[in-house]
């Protein structure tokens, strides 16, 4: 099949302060360094380049990230920046980047969506999962992938699969069924079975497959996905951003790939995390061997399982303390104990009424 | 007696950085802002105001420090803003502030020696000891004040005493001896005994009794401050320098009270303190319903008994945590566990090698 246009289309918006003080809302997740010195969203690019040439690779986000994200991806041409023209989830930003995509390379061109924050330890793997994703994708297949549960976490959502359309490495499996965010109990029994993977967000099908589905699946939306076609070759901005306002403010996953006849899961154990706090660094930073993770200049006595990022420039000193989070912004700092990640958003609640400039 | 000329010596020099971050050597405790909103310096001036008048306050420091302290101190006759030549402890800075006094107000002067960096909760009772203090003195006593000791603290110096020479209150007591900071055993049995009381490094002589015991007690020193009278009252700078070099540098405990035949006690219970870390700000500033004690911006959520000193012109953010120091000098931020704040040094030598800038 078309293996010569094979696209990726990196989900650039969306915004979130779960990673408060260091992403604000107009500084989101996938524009801090929160694994190498590189900002996630170009850790999302360096990790698919080697299988996507650069004019091949598509960003997608509100125009003021588009700005924010253009310096740090200059080998992507400006052209390939999908302006969304509002945030709305993933699902229009689905639709307006594959028909951009079919515009320029034609509707045979396979659409790989990754989203631009999240953290991959093993590479290879995860080119391989994305390797055979397009292959599927390139036989006519919806996909999507799945990681590899490592542990019950509650804060994911997961896929069950069922029987195997490709044995692998990596295996494809069919695709069941999207399960939210679990409880414990619940997420306890997707890990201890083999047909529960995590949802990783990423996904891949032909352009022409994703529109004939959704006119299949999804017809009140095609409406507006055939009307988008027109005014988005013509640069319409206007009429684009009207159309956009009447695609459902929903995840691809609900809105297209549940309704969808059947989709496939390709597996994969890439030591995915979406770093959905500071807490998660543990996981994909190297620890000091008293397992504290240390970015920027921290110095420390004694001490065990701390995570401190001196992120304001400025130095932080610490001693005798377990198991904490130290945060410095450089305009706010933060100090919470290490698990209560999710808690976070209960500080920037605060934050909000208190000293909203900093949110 | 005299009691037309009782004059207070603050001492306002010495160095250190048992409050580091916030302490520096050019910036040492006596500058900072801790128990109120005026450094501890000015808090030190404005406790003894209501007993001495304005042009009878001495500050003796070196001169970089008095440089520091002129602007806090405005009241305060620049002419009584002593320049000792060096830093060398407390005898050589109480001999040169009690030549000074003598020569501008007379030898029947009294000269009240008061620290610039301790805190004190208890005004009334404190200034009550100092009254009796001068009045001893008048009456040709060298007089120390001793603190009730309220816990068996082993970083301070504790003074024995002896039977009564006023029954008070305040209560005045025969001297018998300084301790040194003692292990925490016999801490205990000073607290238990009503025997021991803390050294708060406060004094009280006729400028007469101190040279005449000097002379006495004190002969091989007192050549040196009979030669420092002349050129100290010619303002010959180099001179006095020169002999200010052969002061013994040691405390005034250790080289003069130890050595004069009799000293007194005024026994106070004043909720004195000599804030030797972060962590005594819990005895002297007012805490949250949940213990916690919190200056300058700091939003916090949960989590009980924590030190939080906001004064870097930020704020600190935090949860969860408890019994934790967090210090935000501006440039440098400090996390440790309350309790631990002697340990504090030891980061600081850490910090001497790694950024000597920030100590």
């Amino acid at each position: 099949m078309a293996r010569e246009k094979r696209t990726a289309l990196i989900l650039a918006g969306g915004r979130g302060t779960r990673l408060w003080p260091l992403s604000r809302r107009d500084r989101p997740k996938q524009f801090l360094s929160l694994v190498t010195d590189r900002t996630l969203l170009e850790d999302a690019y360096a990790r698919v380049a080697p299988l996507v040439e650069a004019s091949y690779v598509y960003v997608a986000a509100e125009e003021e990230l588009l700005l924010r994200a253009r310096p740090l991806l200059r080998q992507v041409p400006l052209v390939n920046f999908v302006a969304e023209p509002a945030a709305r989830n993933t699902w229009p930003s689905c639709v307006l980047g594959t028909l951009e995509i079919a515009h320029r390379l034609g509707r045979e061109a396979t659409v790989l969506v990754l989203p631009a924050d999240h953290a991959v330890r093993d590479e290879e793997a995860f080119r391989e999962a994305l390797d055979a994703g397009y292959r599927r994708a390139e036989e006519g297949a919806v996909v999507t992938f799945g990681i590899k549960a490592e542990r019950p976490e509650t804060g994911y959502g997961y896929i069950k699969c069922g029987e195997a359309v490709e044995a692998g490495p990596p295996a494809v499996r069919r695709g069941l069924a999207f399960k939210e965010k679990p409880d414990e109990a619940t997420a306890r029994q997707y890990v201890a079975s083999d047909d529960y993977l995590w949802n990783g967000g990423m996904f891949a099908w032909r352009a022409d497959r994703f529109l004939e589905l959704t006119r299949e699946c999804y017809p009140n939306q095609f409406k507006i996905v055939r009307q988008l076609k027109g005014p988005l070759a013509a640069g319409e901005s206007a009429r684009v951003a009207a159309l956009y306002e009447r695609l459902e403010a929903t995840s691809v996953d609900y809105a297209f790939m549940e309704k969808v006849p059947a989709f496939e899961v390709v597996e994969t154990d890439c030591g995915w995390d979406d770093i959905g706090s500071f807490d998660a660094l543990e996981r994909v930073l190297p620890r000091d061997g008293r397992g504290n993770i240390r970015r920027g200049e921290v110095y420390q006595l004694e001490g065990v399982g701390n995570i401190v990022f001196a992120a304001g420039g400025r130095p932080v000193a610490l001693f005798g303390v377990d198991n904490n989070v130290v945060v410095d912004a450089g305009d706010v700092v933060l100090v919470y104990p290490k698990g209560a990640g999710q808690d976070v958003r209960r500080v920037v609640e605060l934050m909000e009424e208190e000293r909203a400039d900093l949110v």
